[in-house]
């Protein structure tokens, strides 16, 4: 076998058996040998942003690391937004990037760039196989540090494809890295029990139904509170679950909220941080003197830390108090941010996966979406747009028989739009739902926030997408997904229902 | 006035009066002192390959370069591609990306990356401005980097824009570099007068209209052929123009056309090296024992040079041979890449500007179009594609007096389908032409020529984008552009002409 079957086979047998692509020359062989390797589904996007996009949400929903093919320096620069963002969810993608033979790099070809240099910022492994005998155990070690949530880029030379290879390579399993500190549960422990005002603020592992089930308990033992980071990779929520608020993203409205805190303990979180800097704001938005103590960091297992720390405390299932939750009624009239919060919790189907780009429309989203039907919830951690539709697109690979709804607004969701064209092609079952409101709507709120002043027409010019009129239906439509525009909370009801309803993909313009 | 302003002041005293736009919270002070700055004009884009894709397309019909304004890492990112492009065109840009404010960097909020890391591959400058002071004489030094054909990068932290400036910089003139070397004349004449076989390979400013005609002079007095690179910057074309050909793309095609020389002279061109490696074929095109020569690298004055070395050889107007040329007549029926080629050499109007990205389609584009109205025609040489819609955009920004024509195919197209909004919205002189073969048509002749044998199924699918087919009059429709698809040559040639009688922006899909 050459190099470049040798790395199929190694990452079908390191469990790595979906791999988003857009080739192009110096990847053909490796598409050439998807033809003789069972157990590799390959999924084209017409835009690198896609392709690394789908491969987190991908990650996300199955914890396994998804493998991306891309054209060479340019191909891996247009994945980088994406790998940014996936970066930042600790989402594990083995990144495989076509270079030129070796022997023809150094001729500065057209397409001929640094691409290590390009791969380093959004990478935890970067690797030059530097021949086709070395591609199999190069791609063996880019899975190992993908399994562990982080992002390994194998740039694979034409030659080290097409020449001949010895065979695949096993993935070493992975140190038994500590589960969690115990010393850390202690510590927890003493502080919940002092009484002084208290925060549990958490993320990743922590944020399953269990971990916030523990989490419940601990807070109805001790009066402590629970809340998620401003964003998370993915958030267990809906009715029966315990509903927790984030901390709010303007830091006006996050102040007060930390500020009746003496004590923080960080469960995989972050010291609570503003997305950005404003003048004559903080940067670190915990109160003075307010100490921060950490249970678990990523990679340890939060889940199992809850759990001790509730033993600790001898915190029992009753304690958790029960939920008030939202009641859902029917939205009418105009199409309101709380009107669509509502026909959204009406919606979300039993299971379903929603991603969440719904930036200022979807502020009020979670009250009313913490009593729709049990669901898992996904956020951009890194704060690049065009995120929500390839994620939703790999967490539909990754989940066929859940129900994805994206929500996104208007200027993210034109940039990796392309993403509609491949949830028609694999025939994926998400539904769309773009917020029209023809703005960078949070730009607005931005403006006034680093003192600006108030915006003259030329600024306004830069922050508002009015001119032309984006039309949604259209679009989807190239793409051969079925779209519809809505103008009232009714027909945004009505849509959802059908979308839901049926699988496949749809799209609805929500007309602001 | 702020950092932020003193950077607009300096940007336009410098010459730099056109800014492409994809702003986010950090770039909000340079937004805001649009409003209060004349002369610089700001085009927004929906995603940022538009808005680097647009300043290369700016620079190459100027000669100035236009800035470009970046969100953080990520915008920066999504640019790169074209960046690169922009990088091997010569096409100078000055890169104005944003940062978190200084003091907020080191707390990893979501958007934080390295910056400079991601600028450093595609960009000759790149500098963080530490404080708002040095704003106005970092930008004036970037804007002199971008003057001489080079990407500059300057990173711009929130705080550097919000504090007080001191005031505007001065760009240095840059120094009087050699224009060309005399020398150099004096060896391509020694060479030319030899009478062994000789190649005249030209690229960059000896493709002016002046440049050629002096190359039809040598080549009329000496004998020597006169070709250009595969791929150029900017080539004047049309009746009454030296008509010469490219180096072909294809190997197996280039090999015996170079095989009859024994002489290259190179004027900014390079070494004749092939765009991939293939199995069993040569890296570098030149025959065996064929000497290499440079009149002019880039950055010197090669019509000068090309002037000079007329003068020593002799060669006066009337030693340029008579051009023989194709004649143009209306094409009928199928749309084959003849009949696409004669109805778009019939189309070009009189100082037309053809950007070409039409990869397979376009290969016979140059025989016809020779005897097409004078006109200039644009190429990518970097190979990443979703280059010709953002450089079309930009060329029709810095001519508008002149009406862009846009090859692309639909697989390049689907890159940066985002550049039809900005021309929807800047009623920008541009139709766009997609070659809707529903294919990665060129992947189809790189399988065999990679020697990965027929394509099965699998890697069928990985080269197909049929499936569902794209609609790309629906899909310009969305972006407020009106497009037409045409079934035969009969109905191009009537869209064709229906789209230069009048200005603004239209899109044409040729079905395949």
């Amino acid at each position: 076998m050459n190099g470049a079957e040798s790395l199929v086979r190694t990452l079908v047998q390191g469990g790595v058996e979906v791999c988003f692509a857009n080739p192009g020359t110096s990847e053909m062989h490796f598409v050439a040998a998807l033809d003789r390797v069972e157990g590799m589904r390959c999924v084209l996007g017409l835009f690198e942003g896609v392709v690394s996009g789908a491969a987190d949400g991908y990650f996300r929903m199955t914890g396994r690391p998804a493998a991306t093919l891309l054209h060479l320096g340019p191909g891996l620069a247009n994945a980088l937004a994406n790998l940014h963002n996936a970066k930042k969810a600790n989402s594990g993608i083995v990144n495989i990037i076509g270079q030129h033979a070796t022997y023809h790099i150094d001729y500065n070809a057209p397409l001929t760039s640094d691409i290590e240099a390009l791969a380093r910022p959004m990478s935890a492994f970067v690797r030059t196989s530097p021949d086709a005998e070395s591609v199999a155990r190069d791609g063996a070690a880019a899975i190992a540090v993908a399994r562990q949530g982080q992002i390994a880029s194998l740039i694979l030379p034409a030659d080290t494809a097409w020449n001949q290879a010895d065979g695949i390579a096993e993935v070493e399993p992975a140190e038994a890295g500590a589960s969690y500190a115990p010393r850390a549960v202690e510590e927890a422990a003493r502080v919940l029990r002092g009484g002084e005002p208290a925060l549990l603020l958490m993320t990743g592992s922590a944020l399953s139904a269990h971990g916030l089930e523990l989490a419940a308990r601990i807070a109805g033992k001790t009066g402590c509170q629970v809340m998620g980071q401003t964003y998370n990779p993915l958030m267990a929520r809906g009715r029966g679950r315990f509903a927790i608020d984030r901390i709010p993203y303007v830091i006006d409205q996050a102040l007060p909220i930390l500020q009746q805190f003496r004590h923080i303990i960080l469960v995989e979180a972050s010291d609570p941080v503003a997305f950005f800097a404003y003048p004559n704001k903080p940067s670190l938005l915990k109160p003075n003197g307010c100490q921060v103590h950490r249970l678990t960091a990523h990679g340890e297992r939060s889940v199992a830390a809850l759990e001790a720390l509730a033993g600790v405390l001898g915190a029992k299932p009753h304690d958790a108090q029960p939920q008030p939750q939202m009641a859902l009624t029917p939205p009418s009239g105009a199409l309101t941010p709380a009107a669509i919060a509502m026909a959204i919790a009406l919606a979300i189907p039993d299971n379903g996966i929603v991603v969440d780009e719904s930036i200022t429309t979807g502020r009020g989203f979670f009250p009313p979406t913490a009593a729709a039907a049990p669901h898992d919830w996904l956020q951009n951690m890194g704060g690049s747009i065009g995120f929500s539709p390839p994620v939703a697109t790999g967490a539909a690979v990754a989940c066929p028989d859940r129900k994805v709804i994206c929500l996104v607004g208007d200027g993210s969701a034109m940039y990796t739009l392309q993403s509609l064209w491949t949830q028609a092609r694999e025939r994926l079952d998400v539904t769309t739902v773009v917020f029209a409101n023809r703005n960078y709507q949070i730009l607005r709120g931005e403006f006034a926030g680093v003192e600006a002043g108030a915006p003259g027409q030329r600024a306004l010019d830069m922050l508002s997408i009015d001119r032309p009129t984006l039309d949604w239906v259209s679009l989807a439509k190239g793409m051969g997904v079925e779209g519809r525009a809505v103008h009232s909370a009714e027909q945004l009801c009505a849509a959802l229902t059908a979308a839901v309803a049926e699988p496949g993909p749809r799209l609805i313009e929500v007309v602001m």
